[in-house]
């Protein structure tokens, strides 16, 4: 028998008011935990309900919020992640970010499982959460400070090594846009721009701590479950390359499909691939192996560069978005100098995807003549001159220069520049990923509609990659839906594997394994929700709250103005095929890859707007009566 | 411009006859190496030459020769391998086996290709060869001893931890029909009997040691070939499963695909696979790995067992065949006691695929009951009774009771018990090996063609596990040729492999990187060859060594009697479908393939015997002239 206690959660929500320096405890009701499961459900549904539509991402009424799921903390060996959301000043939209590490758990350890933070703090503060306790710091003495100074700082002033940390650097201070919060050093809640707000707060840190622990509801079950994960994760037959490189294994992967997104995108495939691989850092670079709380695949390296001009540069990482971005992406092949620009834009706290598309474009603007050095403070920013990428990176951080155009965003560069905006590869303002959608058709629709702009962890169709027919067809009744190539059922898989995303962050599991690898199916989830929670779903069930949260996702956008129009992809991707190797000759036939995702979605497929009739049977009764509220054109 | 010398190679053969005592060394002819390239072909081809149809295995005519090839000891990363032939005790046929190691290099610098003996000692020898110098020692002192105890016992008498030894343990002292000859401790040339053959001729080990050094043709050309063949393999998606859990990956994979010899091919996928997998190997007992000469992919492992019964047992490996023979084969579930039982044979020196057939068969025969506990000296060999396992392989090794009747391996025990001839699992006398060709058809077609018997090493076409008919169609214009359960094409796909292997064993290359990972290609051979020994062949002439190699051991079986009534599998493979899993309902279409394997071959399908067209075509006219001395049917 399982009691009517929550088991999993801490029980609690933080809500810190910064204009008054309050602090509120709230009880976690089991209805939300039903509805939303926790993480970015808890987050996400939050946002839509208690920020506003049109406030400023970075005045006080924005609200920056931490949360985690059932999961972290109990043991369970792939679930220590957690959400930070807000409204994104780099898009205007949804803002959020999913990292790992060790903060989550010991969150929940210190008795909560979410953070609300409210208005702005009126001086530079850093928030020490511990057991229950929350204390507000003076930050005078470490605001400016980069990410690792920062970190001794704090853990030198608590004098406690066990204290989890998340942080924000100078690119935050400095408002860059896409400035992210760092936990653990290295694990960026980078996208969307989360540091900024939190800047915009006058937080230099969060910081928890707790003796506290997690109860499940059925120990036996739980462990029974535990085991299962345990033996299916460890005979995966990715299992060994992805404990061995992490992500950094995608590059020489995306190089033999032909999907790289070298020199701007304008070169799928490069030959010194292999050179700046994550192969070359497993054989050459890596000292050893890290993982998240508690997890059975530790697939952070930590890596030390042994010769040349860099040697020394040391650091944990990196994964596959950082290390495509400062080698192929931006033309370079010096794997070394790739490490170094890594570990400042690490250290200055900033994402390193969108920084790598606005160094990227500068650099294809300036092949092309489109753009002079005088236009930028002299600098040379031929493919791979990293010598000005280093430059740059600080530029843009410290918004000097020219760096100061490029520090909105490319968008806004573009903007401002009054040229380069077909070239600007964003999607709803979120700058593309280390990946050609040419050649993962999945993907590419997956960046178009995902929920916080040109993202793949929305959707992450990986099983496309299978290019196995048989799959496509046992799972959505179509052959190319898992042909990377194909067209045809894209709207079914995407559709999947956003539901499943969506309960895999709300659970706060580790994508790269759950979801990459198919160990956590919806049925799988409910098992695992009913033995640490004691709520009772069925697979239906759990499946219905994935679509619930995809669905508060898009009315928030929707309310935010967003429509079919804004489901886009740069015009390169739609326009001009690949001119070598593997995905040679294809383009992304998105129209109507949109229209099939759009009916499978139940959303207009004129305007993109969820139909009434979908939300209500999502139980979103208050969505469709606020969208009417603000004359949205629903049907 | 490349001289006429003949690089690569050591230079000379070393001949030993212990009849006299006497040492020749013969020149390597630039001939010999451009018409069989060295190790296998070498072997083979004298075999055919010099030990004349029906001699005793055991006596004085037969001659035991070791062979390596033109990259041994060049630095050339995955080419450390040697052969060694006789004809073979156990089969009456061509005996034959290849292992890595360091032995191979060791006796280039020593001065030699090959060493062949001849003759038999009439006193317990070991044979010390140092720098072209050879020594007869007196082996009274560790004639008897475990592989272990005799590998220390040399070490310690000549004072020198670099000798590289080749060793027999008791089993082979006492004719075992199945027992090896042992490298570096635990790599055995084990299968078809070698063993015996080298203790018939009174040699307990055979020690090299050299100082000299090995030349190439092209010192570039091999640079930048070796560069190529090491960003090849570092960036093969098998790379690491393979560097971390060597062939012990294999168990869990063939679990997956339902071809697990489960208690003796009667269960095709057993529940416990994971718990007695590569994988655990590698999450649980290993603690370091190791490779062979000058490898970049160290494969090995060493293991030791933590806790338990057999806790403080330790050793290299163990590989695929061994693991799955002593758990998966013979219903064991218990990793520990596999461990024990592999570590046992290997220092008593015998093949553990044929000691796996003998005793799984024993143990389907008992619970059938079909042999009862008194014909068995009142073992109990219940599936997985590991007690009776340990005291089998010793009562075996030593020719005690029941063992003796096992001791000649599992046709001749069929017959002395006069029962289980039908699940008696063998080709040509040579017993099967740990999968089940129901479920891997090409691998069926390879069993029953191999030259030595049972045999997956003369073609294992791993190709076949990809199931991409692209590839089939590709390489062979049939797309059933890379389906593992296809039928079509597969006499194309086992004769290329066929001619690959051969190539491969003849430069004496690592079968598992080279021709499983397809880093070698007829192509690719041609040029290494040409680098190497400065001999310039086009890959079709390559090619047609390969194909010299395997018409010249079929004409030594051919000679001996074998015809394609030979060429069978066991019933069970051929009329019993598999009953669970993913290769459900199949059994080996055989006559089918064999039909085509002929014509491709350009072989009598009524007879199997090679046309005289062909021999003459691939330059064996010696050949058609002896086969016509023995009155072979040829056309």
């Amino acid at each position: 028998m399982i009691s009517s206690k929550l088991y999993g959660y801490a029980g609690e929500i933080l809500r810190i008011d910064l204009e008054n320096f309050e602090v509120r405890r709230e009880k976690l009701s089991k209805e939300l935990a039903k509805k939303y499961l926790g993480g970015r459900g808890f987050n996400v549904s939050k946002l839509y309900y208690e920020v506003p539509k049109g406030v400023d991402p970075l005045g006080s009424e924005n609200k920056l919020m931490i949360a985690t799921g059932p999961v972290a903390g109990t043991g369970f060996p792939i679930g220590a992640r957690l959400n930070v959301t807000a409204r994104s000043p780099q898009t205007g939209l949804l803002g959020d970010s999913n990292v790992g590490g060790h903060f989550a758990a010991e969150l929940k350890y210190a008795g909560f499982d979410q953070i609300v933070i409210e208005g702005r703090s009126n001086k530079p503060i850093y928030i020490y959460v511990h057991d229950k306790e929350v204390e507000f710091r003076d930050a005078d003495g470490i605001w400016g400070l980069t990410i690792s100074k920062a970190y001794d700082a704090i853990r030198r002033e608590l004098k406690d090594w066990r204290v989890q940390i998340a942080l924000i650097g100078p690119a935050a201070e400095n408002m860059v846009k896409f400035s992210g919060i760092f936990f653990n050093l290295s694990r960026p809640a980078a996208r969307t721009g989360l540091g900024a707000v939190m800047a915009s707060k006058n937080i230099k840190a969060i910081v928890v701590r707790g003796d506290g622990y997690v109860e499940v509801a059925d120990p036996k079950g739980f462990e029974r479950f535990v085991e299962e994960v345990e033996e299916e994760v460890y005979s995966h037959v990715q299992y060994w390359p992805r404990r061995i490189m992490g992500t950094s294994r995608i590059l020489l992967a995306a190089n033999r499909l032909g999907i790289l997104p070298g020199k701007h995108f304008t070169k799928a495939i490069l030959d010194y691939a292999f050179k700046v691989s994550g192969e070359m850092l497993a054989l050459k670079y890596n000292v050893k192996n890290r993982g998240c709380f508690s997890c059975i695949v530790p697939c952070s390296r930590f890596f030390i560069v042994k010769n040349g001009r860099f040697a020394g540069t040391f650091g944990e990482g990196p994964e596959y978005e950082a290390l495509g971005g400062m080698t192929v992406r931006i033309g370079n092949s010096d794997l070394n100098a790739a490490l170094k620009a890594i570990n400042i834009l690490n250290d200055l706290g900033m994402d390193v995807i969108s920084t790598s598309e606005v160094i990227s474009w500068v650099m294809e603007l300036y092949e092309k003549g489109l753009i002079n050095r005088s236009e930028m403070d002299g600098l040379d920013p031929r493919w791979g001159n990293m010598d000005d990428v280093f430059k740059l990176i600080e530029m843009i951080a410290y918004r000097r220069g020219f760096g100061d155009i490029l520090a909105d965003g490319v968008v806004s560069a573009a903007k401002k520049l009054g040229k380069g905006y077909e070239i600007a590869f964003h999607v709803k303002g979120l700058e593309m990923i280390q990946a050609d959608p040419r050649g993962l058709k999945g993907y590419g629709l997956g960046f178009a509609v995902a929920s916080r702009g040109a993202d793949h962890l929305r959707s992450e169709p990986f099983i496309e990659l299978s290019d196995d027919p048989e799959l496509g067809e046992k799972m959505f009744g179509e052959r190319e839906a898992t042909l990377r190539l194909g067209i045809r059922g894209k709207g079914k898989l995407v559709t999947y594997y956003e539901n499943i995303c969506a309960i895999v962050d709300s659970l706060e599991i580790c994508k790269n394994i759950a979801e990459n690898m198919d160990i956590i199916t919806f049925d799988k989830a409910a098992r695992l929700i009913n033995v640490v929670t004691g709520i009772d779903l069925t697979s239906d069930e759990v499946a219905r709250i994935g679509e619930r949260i995809v669905n508060i996702e898009r009315a928030y956008l929707v309310r935010e103005g967003v429509r079919r129009k804004d489901d886009v992809l740069p015009t390169r991707f739609l326009k001009e095929p690949i001119s070598e190797g593997p995905s040679a000759n294809h383009v992304v036939e998105l129209e109507e890859m949109l229209n099939e995702y759009y009916g499978v979605r139940g959303w207009d497929p004129e305007t993109g707007i969820p139909r009434v009739k979908k939300l209500l049977k999502l139980g979103l009764e208050d969505v469709v009566e606020d969208l009417k509220k603000h004359n949205v054109e629903l049907n």
